[in-house]
């Protein structure tokens, strides 16, 4: 025997299931400088919902010439087979892709605001005040419409430019976001730089402050290689929700240092280890990953793939 | 101002100083094809002293045919600037190892012991049982010339031939050697493939058993990207010594998977984030593993050096 899957021993005080927010078509892709073309993307899509990932951030409405990776929205979201009991959230930063998501079915829809004023000057063009006043329609036509509305809120454990980003800054921009009418929160560590006492900090906090622990999720980047500590972190702290790409696609290219998304695969190695139930089968989401590695044509970062890629092949007879 | 140090949020029940017992010199280096001049690895290990390492493990008196790349650790040993207040640690396979390192005035030597009994033959060609037998005489003649034993308990969390490996097992070899006479032990994760929970679990029954949580550090593999989650996990049962490579140097050759040590400058950002003291001064950590990834001709695979690598030049201007 040789080991292909973590061997399971529980933690006290650790939820018994998480649900993976999976992250790796929208937020993997959107910075691939050649052009994924849809098949792909809706092969990619399909694999990771075949592979059990029961929430699929799809693609973005934004502007075509902002990310040209993600022009082809509408014609992605029309090409995909969709599976029953599986969300697919796409991003809209405005109105105008809220009203074109809505139109394709969508109903399900993520939007992005930062908690520091620089990185919202430089990734909006707003201040977060601004920002907010942008995002507040957007939030009421989705609700409207029926969709759930997951916000990002970004640069929330430290700031590339500003350093330190105060705890008492995220609530106050998180509460605010909540009141727009949120259904959810993605407490992102956009530059990787947090630790797990922060983590552990920042959510009790929130929860001090009277967002409910299920609406919280978390995104962390293996910048500094924390992004797994603090998934334990907020495991412990509570938190149920965890977003990651697979393969460990992508990160941010609008703000320094800020490669290295979780891949989904070390993620789920760590839940399966502590006994966690996610769905996903390990094995076909590597096959997957080693599939998209080689359009990309380039190999996964994610250490499990690196790690397994091997034996995915030689378990099934094929890559 | 940019972010080139975690921002410190202290966690409740974590020690507040940690012992980085650094490998990257010995277990870092012995698996590198390319033999590195021993002025090179006197200037690599000096400068991780100056960075603020307090445990260097230094070489490996093993047979020079066995482990080519360590064949001058007698030279060494010899040219080495030893500062006050460090530990410079050698690995020794054996009596003739030991002897050869009591001559240079070493006083602080480890050993090397397996869980499994596959892992044991592949590597030591012998059984648990007579590994412990061969071992016993190095633990008595080292602590009879004064020097403090190390054991390397390997496989502890998997084996990549046997499978999951009962904790009883681990255990149970765990203190035999103990009671060989070894004064602190290296629980080794040699394939990388243990979760959280399991290292909650096995340091308990460790501890248990009646071996003292002073004398426990943890050695955990990057493999399934699972080390510093790990990590937090050790800390939160107490263990205050973890072994790190610097720059995520090495390896271990001998056993399928088992690429990937835990980075010292990724363990350094997690620990200072959380407010506990090790005495590195993380620049010029990074600066060092820079420099020693020029001598290797490769980059470093740790995230927080890629990440940092440019900014410790900026500040410094200098490599």
């Amino acid at each position: 025997m040789v080991m292909y899957a973590p061997q399971e021993v529980r933690a006290d005080g650790l939820p018994d299931r998480v649900t993976i927010y999976e992250v790796g078509a929208r937020d993997g892709l959107q910075n691939e400088k050649q052009v994924v073309p849809t098949e792909v993307k809706a092969q990619f899509v399909e694999r990771l919902v075949a592979a059990g990932l029961r929430t699929v951030e799809t693609t973005s409405f934004v502007h075509p010439a902002w990310v040209p990776q993600l022009a082809d929205a509408e014609e992605l979201i029309d090409r995909l087979e969709r599976a029953p009991g599986v969300r697919y959230p796409v991003l809209v930063p405005n109105l105008k892709g809220l009203r074109r998501a809505l139109d394709r079915g969508v109903r399900d829809v993520a939007v992005f605001a930062s908690v520091t004023e620089t990185f919202s000057r430089r990734n909006l063009n707003r201040s977060v005040a601004e920002a907010l006043e942008m995002i507040a329609p957007v939030v009421d036509g989705a609700r409207s419409a029926g969709a759930g509305v997951r916000v990002y809120v970004s640069m929330a454990f430290g700031d590339p430019w500003e350093g330190e980003v105060p705890r008492e800054r995220v609530v106050d921009v998180a509460g605010r976001l909540m009141a727009l009418g949120c259904t959810e929160m993605s407490l992102s560590d956009t530059i990787g730089t947090g630790t797990p006492g922060h983590v552990t900090a920042l959510v009790a906090d929130l929860v001090d402050s009277g967002i409910p622990l299920e609406r919280i999720g978390v995104h962390f980047h293996d910048t500094y290689g924390q992004a797994l500590a603090n998934v334990l972190a907020a495991l412990q702290a509570g938190v149920t929700t965890v977003d990651s790409s697979a393969g460990g696609l992508g990160g941010c290219n609008f703000a320094e240092s800020a490669t290295g998304n979780l891949a989904t695969e070390d993620l789920v190695w760590q839940l399966h280890g502590l006994g966690i139930e996610t769905g996903v089968d390990l094995d076909a989401l590597v096959r997957t990953s080693v599939w998209m590695a080689g359009q990309l044509g380039r190999p996964s970062v994610s250490r499990t793939v690196q790690a397994l890629a091997g034996t995915a092949g030689r378990q099934r007879g094929a890559a």
